[in-house]
């Protein structure tokens, strides 16, 4: 190794043991962001065991004064943290004996530091879920905004990333917002499910004090208390699950940012986004890039990446606590970071996305996008079975290929050379509009029908 | 490569582009076991056709028939699957013609491949995932079965697998019965959302004929219909759900195989397996490997690759269907064996374990696993704050260290030169059994709570 | 569960456990796929016991003549695999005893299944992976060629999907040449590696037999012995590193699909696929969906699957030899065919794609593609800064974005406004030709180069 | 959410775009860390520009100052990193300004962003692997070293974590040996193909200057330079490929943590860790939890993640540079951060290890270790074939566990009522301490081999 990268290398090749084992070990560098929720299970335990008996009213009223001090004291930075006391708990703790003196002691009877941390991510978590979930709403709501200005834009579908059927704009977003309606719910079952109190589950056995654990789980804001103090302290499928709701949302956000990417780029120019959600080059200002669409899709890997490594972790671990669930946290926080951030860049770019009728339909006319509608309409009219439809409709594609021209540009002599009892109506199924007004059905792409399920979704939003 | 070798990839090297792109594209070798449930969705299309008068009564009635046909001809084992027909829906579809003619082209009508693989699927898995429910209730039946027969027998509690507190079998088992209760609520939640109907939707944007989704959603059992046609035929959440709670379940599984293969381990022989699951050496009768505890373990890792797998083939695929999508059924398939397999293999495994009690309690006694109860006590007792407790009862573990014996195995005497204030009844605080017994809060392991929570869950596994 | 389901599932409702254990037990299913190693390294370590006089040459010629019938039954599809045999090892073994009776106990001296396993697993990867690298030069064979006739054919590179600078088709082709040339060395270096022979481990500790391990090595083509014998039964990294390598080439291989996908939908119309290699529609004949590219695309979700899914069994287990590891084999085959069949579909369509050149120079010509060449020139021919020629460069382009016009037809009057001394000269680095010619760097873009490049790669490979 | 969470959350939802977008695309808080290798490359690039009369020597010699006072700035944490700068790249290059004026401006002269951040990388990832592969190697010499002190320390050996059969406590150690050093070798061809120069490669087609790149590969230490300017900016397999040696090398260590774990459990005690790699317990002193070893087996989980993560990033990304890349560092970062301080802490418990070799001679009685020893003398010294020789050793084995003793502890009168040509020399091949020194073929655990094999991997360390 060269001199100069002995300099940035070198102070860690004379790493001690201890200090080895304090890197290592320490999780006060991303842990210290549960103060609040420590702080706030703290006072609610205190109060508990005061109300039982189990410390007196006085020690109750020592302590949870002199946990509010800490809590200003982090909350204004005037907090000093110390690696050496590895965590956030045990660095409240130590500053509370400063302040507080021997009552200190008293705060942690009736719990161990197991139940504790089980405690404080959960607190913490259901916050965070909450957040993630109003941001959600925020990311319908402007979807549904944007889709009630565009029931009537024409644009194709693809499959295969090839024109298939001319479709509405609105019908496109409204994809999104089932997906982020059902991954909504996810997040809702996944904090139903994690709104359980773990604390009185003490290191792992539960505890022989007269403890009231209902008590403390309604001044937390949880629904019920955990049945058994093994699992209390040692299972971690709430993160689990909070994270795969994640996995899974990130995917379709990738989903959504990959056509945005598609969308912006010079071979399609459906939508243009405005400086507030691209790059530019200082040379070549025409170009835009979609820099925050890039991004989410590529969070998407890292989220997964997370979850994967949280599986990985608490596979095959024996009960109860091990120190490898401590990791649980930074790849917690890292992913609720993530969501939030992308869901609140896609809302932004959704709201922001300037729509390219011309260029959209101009696309939609390039491909063949009704001959679909053409074989349905020989089926339905003149009573031809799917297949000989599919027949037909083939051999008058080829002739508008030939004559280069599009399906509703060939003239009625010569569709009839292939099929003769194709009839004048037939030029009302060619054209795009036509196409998706046809396609009233339930679910489908008709503006009646889109229009119907903007309503539809706008009232289920506001019922939330 | 030598020749030998030769012979074994000789045939691939020859491979013209056709094979290779039949052999890339084709799915029927695994998507054939979606024979049953795509005859049944497409008896109900046909119902449904011909109650809107889309097709006839007479063609319904013999597309119907020949539907029938083909079912029995593939449960008897006498249908001939074609690889160049490539799936499942093709290889039908073209004996129906084979059997019933012309009118076998009319079933198609409205609707499209995307739609009814979509259908297919989830109609599938909606039966395999109540497969999946049926046996976790088994599993979770034979835990409560076992633990009814453990709510006395002591054993020690590990953290860090180092010896911790004392606890009844039971209580650990309960753990499991925890994990497993939240697992079988995630899969009741993901089987909820994903029982809405794809098919109307057509190739993507809905169709234009007059088509009744409501009856064929009610035909199949769907509770619904899905609302956005682009959604249901492009969506594969309902899949990926399914995957990260199988995920989850695995998780718990591989966590309990890994204390089963501990306990049948020589370090702590608290177990005995049959023969019924596990190997042995032909030479070594004594070993009884844990094998099918071993394999439990394993698949998590399969599972997990599994949903990696499926996220990664989704994420930042545009709308609407790609081909990239018919990967999803492999991984569906394997995992759906998977998950029944290792759940059966664990609820043999509960039942068939011969608990050890001699050997659970002399790992207890060897610890000093009791520590925590007497520092609880001096709290309590003498009023000590719980840093000062836990001072004393250091100095009287090295005490017993130093003599060699266990806490309860220290004279009062001695005892009294730490801490003059303590009583005679301190002994009762100091047996295992004292110990389980004084974990009375909720969720501890005292036999009381135990026995109380094990009433719980049957009644709770009654009522599902 | 309805009836009709039960039909499905109603078979596994009864499994007893012996059925179960069994299941989850056997690989006979997949590892018979060795069974030409297995045969292999069978006769190579019989013929050591006899020169080592460990069994009598009678006895090893009896044995190799009932393993070679063995082969030959298996080749032509007379042997009966039989699942309560579990493996393909016991299966042989079983079947030789039937052979050659008595003698056949005499093959299993001085080995045991452990080591075994690990030898025909290396084994075959070893030709597997032979297989592999060949398929890849093909690759980089039909690459090159493709890339030798377009030295001179123009098109835009992108950058975040948006048109950045022209380059020559060939260059863009050769970007990839780079990547799959690491790969080929990466798949070299993985086989290398593994390239050591495990026989003669025995069950973990070695044997007390007079065995001739390098005799084995030579024999089975091994480049040498392994050192440690609990390593040699042990350890999957020859696996988990062989997978890394089909993980990274499967990450390029799909970033090439997408661009065949982007190229060849209707956004670029860069280039054609013929029918070998997309599927139709029926009735949309101009639709040609790049299905094999998509599936190669998907199938780097299915690699990367594996390689978690064996990490993740292999993390955290304890020395020497798991049941868990018997789950290498289904990953390790399904991810040897996958990268066999991707390799021959990208192989394919790398010969198989026409290359659409106006559409190539039509999308170049509607970005501002030389807008970085015009200020490099300015640096270079005015003396300018970098960042004083970017800020004429771009009020150029905004002039031309105002008449709606590529830079090389704004007039030099209008240039003159924003920088008076530019001069005549100027139009030449305007051209897309130009462009590319001058990006004469070594790598660069430029004709020369690019054909320099070509040559190299076609020497290197010649030389493999 | 209630008002306390408020204080938490409230800060985000009132975020603006160019907040988010900001925070979203912003990578100085971690890529600050490339500052080195950064000015480092820029100064060979400025020496090269001059050397090539591409800017003149004074600009050279004003930029290079200029870089020199930006590195001591860093170095001594006087300079002010700016968010709205985005990178670190940035930072530099506006600072540069500050100090040297309009000179600045020619550093980027021939290069971009994209091949300044490819070669930082790269320079800072060689730096960073160089130090993994000297960590290794202390690693190594550490197993050695307490290996050489264990070549006749018996043990059981495990299989399936049932007692096996008998080994040295060194020979166990052996096998890390030899995966690490398989690990090192691929760091090793890691970093051996990732020494390319990218540099010059300018955007993605190269630049029209006549710079010379084997001048800055020299100045930089590269061995090359990059044949193909797209792939240079385009490509991460150069990290892909180090994370996924990692990823080995952490279930590799995974693996001998979990060994730690278990044999400093109570139910083997093993070893002993001293304070230095444990945490203990306030009331339990006798509680030594191997944290440390926990912790490293935990950071798999993470790695794997990494892996996981960025190669979902790359999947079908079309080229050339997309902002989906910037996420390649935090997982690099993060990943050599695990490697650096996992190997260092594993260095530290294997010297810091007491061996126990009273429990691990103990725990090798318990078990019939010897069985398979037995069966092995029936063949050699009677002739029976494998087979039959493990009916007879059964039937031994019984005899002895009926009579509760070793296998060794049988009398010779007993014996030969089972097999009546036993002699009396069979006693030798029943210990514990025959059985090793019997297993003396290459790779075998007999001290003879394991003194060899220690001697063998000394010599190649002290040659690397």
């Amino acid at each position: 190794m060269s001199k100069k990268s002995n300099s940035m290398w070198g102070g860690r090749f004379n790493k001690t043991p201890s200090q080895i084992m304090q890197n290592i070990n320490a999780s006060i560098d991303y842990d210290k962001r549960l103060f609040h929720h420590d702080i706030k299970a703290s006072l609610a335990h205190v109060a508990m065991l005061a109300k039982c008996d189990i410390i007196s009213k006085n020690d109750a009223t020592i302590i949870q004064s002199g946990l509010k001090v800490i809590e200003e004291e982090i909350q204004s930075g005037k907090f000093d943290f110390k690696q050496e006391l590895e965590d956030i708990h045990m660095n409240i703790e130590s500053r509370l004996k400063e302040i507080v003196g021997e009552a200190a002691g008293r705060l942690h009877t009736a719990r161990s530091r197991n139940d504790q941390v089980a405690t404080d991510v959960r607190l913490w978590l259901k916050d965070a879920s909450e957040n993630i979930q109003e941001q959600l709403k925020i990311l319908l709501h402007n979807l549904l905004k944007q889709a009630a200005e565009h029931t009537d834009t024409l644009m194709p579908s693809y499959t295969h990333l090839q024109v298939a059927q001319p479709i509405v704009f609105s019908h496109h977003l409204l994809a999104y917002v089932e997906m982020f309606s059902r991954d909504l719910s996810r997040f809702q079952d996944a904090t139903r499910r994690m709104n359980e109190l773990p604390l009185g589950s003490a290191a792992l056995a539960g505890t022989s004090f007269p403890i009231d654990r209902d008590f403390v789980a309604r001044e937390l804001g949880f629904a019920g208390v955990m049945r058994n103090s093994m699992d209390a302290v040692s299972s971690r499928d709430f993160i689990l699950e909070f994270l795969s709701a994640a996995v899974i949302h990130s995917v379709h956000l990738s989903r959504f940012a990959e056509e945005i990417i598609l969308w912006s780029s010079s071979g399609f120019n459906f939508i243009k986004l405005s400086d507030a959600w691209t790059t530019g080059s200082s040379i070549m200002p025409q170009k835009r890039n979609a820099d925050a669409a890039e991004l989410v899709r590529a969070k998407a890997g890292i989220v997964l990446g997370h979850f994967t490594s949280l599986s990985v972790i608490m596979k095959a671990l024996p009960m109860a606590y091990t120190k490898d669930m401590q990791e649980d946290k930074v790849l917690l926080f890292s992913s609720v970071d993530i969501m939030d951030l992308s869901i609140r860049a896609m809302s932004g770019m959704v709201l922001d996305m300037e729509v390219c009728r011309d260029n959209m339909e101009q696309a939609l006319n390039s491909g063949f996008s009704t001959a679909t509608d053409l074989a349905d309409a020989l089926v339905r009219d003149l009573g031809l079975s799917f297949r000989e439809s599919h027949h037909i409709c083939g051999k008058l594609v080829s002739m508008a290929e030939l004559q280069n021209c599009g399906l509703q540009d060939l003239s009625l002599v010569d569709m009839r050379t292939v099929c003769e009892d194709i009839g004048e109506d037939i030029y009302k199924v060619l054209s795009p509009l036509s196409s998706v007004s046809s396609k009233n059905s339930f679910g489908g792409t008709s503006p009646v029908q889109v229009r119907a399920a903007i309503a539809e979704r706008l009232g289920w939003l506001k019922g939330l």
